[in-house]
């Protein structure tokens, strides 16, 4: 078994909030992270899967392909917008790093499994200090 | 003359577009950074200024002190905040790379100037790959 | 089960060596790390706790308590200190990156764990190309 | 247990195709890793054993002994080399970052081991974006 | 005057020697980078154009447009090639990190000056610890 | 003219503080880097050289020369020491990050000039955030 992890960046603006409470008990909860008006990030997520190489091609799986999937099913829906209002996956969601990721994983498990690979673990750099990982489980 | 440089981090949201045209210009001129509700960034900010070493301490300038004016004068107003709305020196104003840091020049400027210590610098990393710098002229 | 990493900064300075030893055997052992007046580091700590996300607030662990405790019940003693003599609980011991990082385990330890919260593991950068961690056991 | 990881870095070229395919059917599969005249790359390969600090010591394994068993074994069989032609170890294997991790964990295998030590696994970076890891099985 | 700069990444193999002298006088000026089967790196290539912000869409220049041009013009014929035989502007001339950065130069040069903008510098790092600057003069 | 730079890395101590000053007096000036037992850094020196490629070779400056000089000259001085008792040339200055590049400067100057090189500039990272250039005038 060989791990293969890609990388990818998003820059994205969010807000940690809920809108049952007030501005003041939000702020209590998420501190500067429930300004009003959002701030923003510049994420990276790797995107890690399992699997055994093809003895014929040398590769676990395509890269281009895994590539062209994370960025079609993910990336595209992600980048450069607004994870509280933008993105359909995440409605409702309160969009912490822990969150974000174990959404994440929903959206990517069946589009990255096949034969014989697994996707194994996303993990999730929000600044480079903070960092979250989730391995389906 | 010695340049010493100190690098900052903050996290903002922005949004790329000017209020007199509609969403479809707007997306035409700045493309995907105009995205109605916003993004973000972390974004880097190195500060340099220039001077002598000060014989007996051997200091440019107190690196504590440095931080403190930056911190105070700068960085409180813009980390976890929304570039368009939340910042005052920024009112009116697109918020590019580009006129982000000629902007933040002049906040600084006189805050960072003293008998033998000038602001020589500022450059912005809104991404890695994506990076301005200013100079003051 | 969500991973949480923050990572903390500290410089130090540190010399291996056992006082039971000659100089010689010492640097037979440790070389260059040996040298009497020592020598120091930009450390880099990685800290990683574990739980499931709190359902309302989307957080394993509020984040400025994390780096709360860590930073009061850790990096303020070995930061800008020197590990053989400045710190209580390195006392006696030859700060070596494998002693370093099952020391620091100790003392976070009781400190970070929770209902639903467990220390994971700590990776200690001794600088980028040397790097050790350990996961309690 | 605790993990001590070094990082190696080298420079190499390669060529992904089998020679039993013509240009065209490489391309299709390996894109454009399959260019006739090969590429190359800042690999970066970080090296994992585990074992139990040595109370005496406090090292796992004498850094110096550990870099000089990877450097000889190895990294000065396969710096500024070409992956396809210059390596006995890569003959008649398709250099994909999969199978170099592979074939490497078998060079090194042996030659790490002793008493107290074992490796625990490689992690190779073709780029910083692409990384692939092996644990032995 | 604002200085605008966009880092750009390629993989490619080289191999530096003058056909003219064997290989033992080639290793001899070269060492190891003379290699016959070449070798390769990730390159890394920061562009800085310099210009004043447009009043209206406060940019120097539009960012994809930028990145267009370097990409068609320079990134899409060396990446993923070998700089000794696959690329036109490159033939005849030995591949070191000054010769590469001087031929670039010549290549950008009148493909990204317009009316306010001017090519101020390309800096290419061969690996993070060689590094050349070009500055047209 | 090219500008050519390479990165070296230092791991030393040292203590900011004027022996003629009370421990009270240097810690009002030098804060946490005053502690008597002193602190430490892994250290990064740019060193910078400028001049005209060879026509033949395609170099400024044989990089394994370039090398050589620094290491011999400066970084085996340095490296795994003590700054302010270790070093002959650094006897009897405060080791701010400003005087250590300014010594450092008349160390290099006049082992690395050349009929057509000239040292340009030096840059000394204590921190990732703590920079200072020095340019010899």
């Amino acid at each position: 078994m060989v791990y293969l992890t890609k990388r990818f960046h998003f820059s994205a603006s969010h807000r940690l909030y809920r809108k049952e409470l007030s501005d003041k008990e939000n702020e209590k909860i998420y501190g500067k992270c429930s300004n009003p008006n959002g701030h923003g990030h510049n994420y990276i997520l790797e995107v890690t899967v399992t699997g055994e190489p093809d003895p014929q091609t040398g590769y676990i799986m395509d890269l281009s392909r895994f590539k062209e999937i994370v960025r079609s099913e993910l990336i595209e829906k992600i980048d450069h917008k607004n994870l509280n209002s933008d993105v359909d996956f995440m409605k409702g969601i309160v969009p912490t790093s822990e969150n974000i990721v174990t959404v994440f994983w929903k959206v990517l498990k069946h589009k990255i499994s096949f034969n014989n690979i697994k996707l194994h673990s996303l993990k999730l750099f929000e600044t480079e200090n903070n960092i979250v990982e989730y391995k389906g489980k």
